[in-house]
């Protein structure tokens, strides 16, 4: 039965005339990529988990698309670890709950008195309660082991963690401030128990059988999704371009001629809920140096950002630009250097919730009013780079980082004044911050010509340790990076695409039948030869449906090859734009090659 | 603590004279699908498991990289659907072990005799013997539903199958041949009854559950992978470029002018054990034309294999031609027409295993000596293609389809012998298959030039239905691949890679200070804008360290600003190669542009 096909949500087709738009935007930019001097690498689609999770926060860990496993997972994965896993954590739960009741039952049973969670960890224990859970032990121990054929050492383990489940026991039956006489109904103490087992429980008991497991404490659920996953999937999607490119750089450190200036255009994949303008696949378009302290770099990216926009005929785009060094001076100084990130987080929405709203958040944030007071002068920063830059040594001149951070950004700005712009504008924004944890130093972003709207087109910094996490210490990085498909809208909306870029066809010869078509061959051969993008149809159908499929192709010249012209060596050509018409001989192609 | 990184088995980093060299190719061949009039598409990296799954056979199944869905697996498919099936799986067996050790035990304390399957059914139904099932039923039915809250209707499930837990038994205790006075081990009687459900019991019962399952019957663990799998992944990584462009053209029909002719250049995943020359990760690059039945398609491929390899400077490749109608023909006429599939694979291995191994092989999978003495003649053909033509014509005058597949050969090879090769041989191969059950007419491969040691570096043919499986019928299909990984290794055994093709940059100006660098910058702007790469050395470094690194990066032209250049205005350049310098001024930067 035929399936209606389809493709995932957040992925697409690319027709001929968007790769060639697309292909256009590369091209354009690898042009300029390569005249700066950067070259290109090649990284793999996927990568080892390892290589990728825990770069990019616990958001990032959830958005990375894994791979499973080749191969029968069930057989070689499940049947021994993680099932193991689920089982025992469905057990431990279980006689948890069954202990825990009988427990509960004893006390009520015996009208045993306690006040605080000691008098009652000495009851159970004087009392042999847990002799339960020995009885439960014995016979969930039998149970998984010996009929389900589970190979690890249950009944030992669980032994080990009798005195654990002890205090749990107490701290459940206490803490939760159950009245355990009123306590009839078994299934509502489970849910109570399952809730809290869950949390309290589990994450202990699975460090003892995984190890260590950072972090919040899991839901038993969501612990199980992840011990599985890690389990049937040790590969995973490419995220970005940054964290393969410093795994590369340091795989490759012996062959690497530093400083490094690395260009890299390839898809990345995320997992993220497909809307408008955001897709699961897409393209990262990056150049990074790597190994150069130097702010040449700054000033050299800016000019590369200029050349890129210049060419693509993007003119009048504004590059911003920021330094982590300014964003920690103005905490420093207002006395909030703590709250750093919740005070670059309130003043990057500066455009969207205007200052008082932003003053609102930085309150709401915890930073307190008097720093608020002392932080006003940015929201009042004006005029020209350099005046900006005044009132910013002023603001910043009691912090050493601050302080730094001004002249780094007047060294960027006093320099491209040297050199100049083609067509793009420097502006100094202090409220960019542009995920401000992996940036410190220069922190750079686009925005689209004026009247356009749509967000940023491009953005990129410098990170003082890019390599660090994979073992190679002290190496700076810089780069930036060009937002295709944004870039595509804009040039798309301002027409800005070459006309004739998707003219896929110079040339089709009409095919009036065999003997025709060979001769046509002959011909298309000749143009082929010299870049002309030529064809003939492929059947003799009517001429009305080729004289379509040529207009549907937009293509301008239609030759004509019928028996006349196979007897005197000649075509005629048919200029479909101006509807004028010639012949030619064959042994004279090269006239018409050359009216191209 | 820092990882040792590294990239997962049989993916690849590209450096960057690895990436030149491989966009050389794609250049070129890219280059020619145009001037032939190809136009590019592009599909998502992921398609949705449907699209791919059993379109390349099992082992291709096997082969396709699945991708785990994002989110709680656990939480949102395991807890419900295969975690019930991995549970009744096991519940089931655990059953019908218990169950058919206990009617074997009543058979044998009241010494029941039987002789045939009919009088065992009878004796276990008359006794109630079933009564042992219904125990066990609802022994687990609650343990499975109630204490462990599983959703699904189990002992609904397991009383409409009572009776064929009756026949399955039957057949176990009978069709086993099992003395059932003898078996007192139970463990020995489990173990026996486990592999026996695995194949017997479990399809059938899963086939309820999961609905239909084709094919063979599986195994416990491969089915419950594959179900799960299933349940925790729905999109998979491209496989090749042909389903994904069929869904494609499936999916666009109602925009794509047709005969459409699509040339894709994207990477492929297969999870092959990696090896030599195979990867996990690899491009494939494919020219196909698809709603056009005529040969003149198949002439132009030919006439795309020879401008593409010409143009790549590897001139003798041998382009191989072979069709399908010619293998059918010749099983035809030899009376093996059953036995095509087994006759061609043979055929295929003439140039390994020689006449007599061909012939040995076919005798093995059952071909008559009488067929294989009547199949002698392909042996030895000989001379010509033309001379072929008529060896073959003679062979299979009685065979219309082999007739039929004769003449298309002919068309092909008169046409190409009018139009004339550039740098290519074309030759009959009759013991061409590749894939066999794919292409219904023209089948095509490429070798590399006699002396290269290379298996193939490209294929193709034609294949009738080519988007049939997807709802659109009668669209034929005929199309090329280029093995760009064997084509690298070849042009690089046969130094056939441009000299310059990995200059990644032209200049490089010494860093003698910030004043010194920024009049570089100045110069370097120009240059770059005439397209030449150059740049500054990011710091004022030795001057050693940085003419080493311009040795390295193989620059051939280093220059030099100093304090007097910076003065007059000018600049010095040193040519590398030849040791000679030279003195520019910057007003006249375009003195030293021409030289290049």
């Amino acid at each position: 039965m035929a399936q209606k096909p389809s493709i995932p949500k957040g992925t697409r087709d690319f027709s001929p005339s968007e790769v060639y738009k697309r292909n256009y935007i590369f091209d354009v930019v690898k042009k300029h990529f390569q005249t700066f001097g950067f070259q290109p690498i090649e990284t793999p689609s996927f990568e080892n988990s390892d290589t990728l999770m825990g770069k990019y926060g616990d958001e990032g860990d959830r958005l990375i698309f894994k791979i499973i496993d080749s191969g029968n997972i069930y057989e070689k994965k499940l049947s021994e670890d993680v099932e193991n896993a689920i089982s025992i954590f469905v057990a431990l739960t279980y006689i948890f709950r069954d202990v825990t009741t009988a427990i509960l039952e004893d006390i009520d049973r015996y009208n045993l008195e306690f006040a605080t969670r000691e008098e009652l960890y000495e009851i159970i224990k004087g009392k042999n309660l847990l002799k339960h859970y020995d009885n439960k032990l014995e016979e969930w121990g039998h149970f998984l082991i010996d009929d389900y054929k589970y190979r690890i050492a249950f009944t030992d383990k669980l032994n080990a963690y009798r005195e654990v489940f002890l205090s749990n026991c107490v701290e459940f039956i206490y803490g939760r401030g159950i009245d355990f006489k009123q306590v009839r109904d078994k299934s509502d103490l489970s849910e109570h128990y399952f809730k809290w087992a869950d949390r309290h429980v589990v994450k202990q008991f699975t460090t003892d059988i995984f190890g260590k497991i950072e972090g919040e404490i899991p839901n038993i659920n969501k612990l199980t999704s992840d011990l599985l996953v890690k389990k049937i999937s040790e590969k995973a999607l490419r995220y970005d371009l940054t964290v393969p490119f410093a795994r590369y750089v340091v795989m490759h450190q012996n062959e690497i001629d530093f400083p490094f200036k690395r260009y890299q255009i390839q898809p990345v994949w995320r997992a993220d809920r497909p809307q408008k303008g955001r897709f699961r696949e897409f393209y990262q378009c990056d150049a990074d140096v790597v190994g150069a302290n130097s702010l040449l770099q700054e000033v050299e990216l800016i000019q590369l950002y200029d050349a890129v926009f210049t060419d693509l005929g993007l003119k009048g785009t504004t590059i911003k630009l920021n330094n982590r060094k300014i964003l920690s001076g103005i905490a420093e100084v207002i006395g909030a250097k703590h709250l750093l990130v919740a005070f670059t987080v309130a003043l990057d929405k500066l455009d969207k919730i205007g200052e008082e709203g932003v003053k609102k958040e930085m309150l709401e944030k915890g930073i307190s009013e008097q720093a608020i007071q002392k932080a006003t002068p940015l929201f009042s920063l004006s005029g020209s780079n350099s005046e900006q830059l005044l009132q910013l040594k002023e603001l910043l001149k009691d912090s050493e980082e601050g302080s730094k951070g001004v002249q780094e950004l007047d060294y960027i700005i006093s320099s491209i004044e040297e050199l100049g712009l083609q067509s793009a504008n420097l502006s100094i924004d202090v409220t960019l911050a542009r995920g401000l944890n992996y940036y410190t130093g220069a922190i750079f972003e686009v925005s689209a010509p004026d009247g356009v709207n749509m967000g940023s087109i491009g953005g990129g910094g410098r990170y003082d340790d890019l390599t660090g996490v994979f073992g190679l210490k002290d190496m700076s990085g810089v780069g930036i990076s060009f937002g295709l498909d944004r870039i595509y809208i804009v040039l798309e909306e301002l027409g800005l695409f070459p006309s004739a870029i998707d003219q896929s066809l110079d040339v089709l010869c009409v095919n009036f039948g065999d003997r025709e078509a060979l001769f046509a061959l002959k011909l298309v051969r000749e143009l082929r030869k010299s870049g002309i993008k030529a064809d003939v149809y492929p059947s003799s159908v009517k001429m009305q449906k080729q004289m379509k499929y040529a207009n549907n192709r937009k293509v301008p010249f239609v030759i004509l090859i019928g028996e006349q012209e196979l007897e005197s060596n000649s075509f005629v050509v048919k200029n479909m734009k101006e509807g004028s018409q010639g012949t030619y001989s064959l042994d004279k192609v090269e006239e018409f090659i050359n009216s191209f």
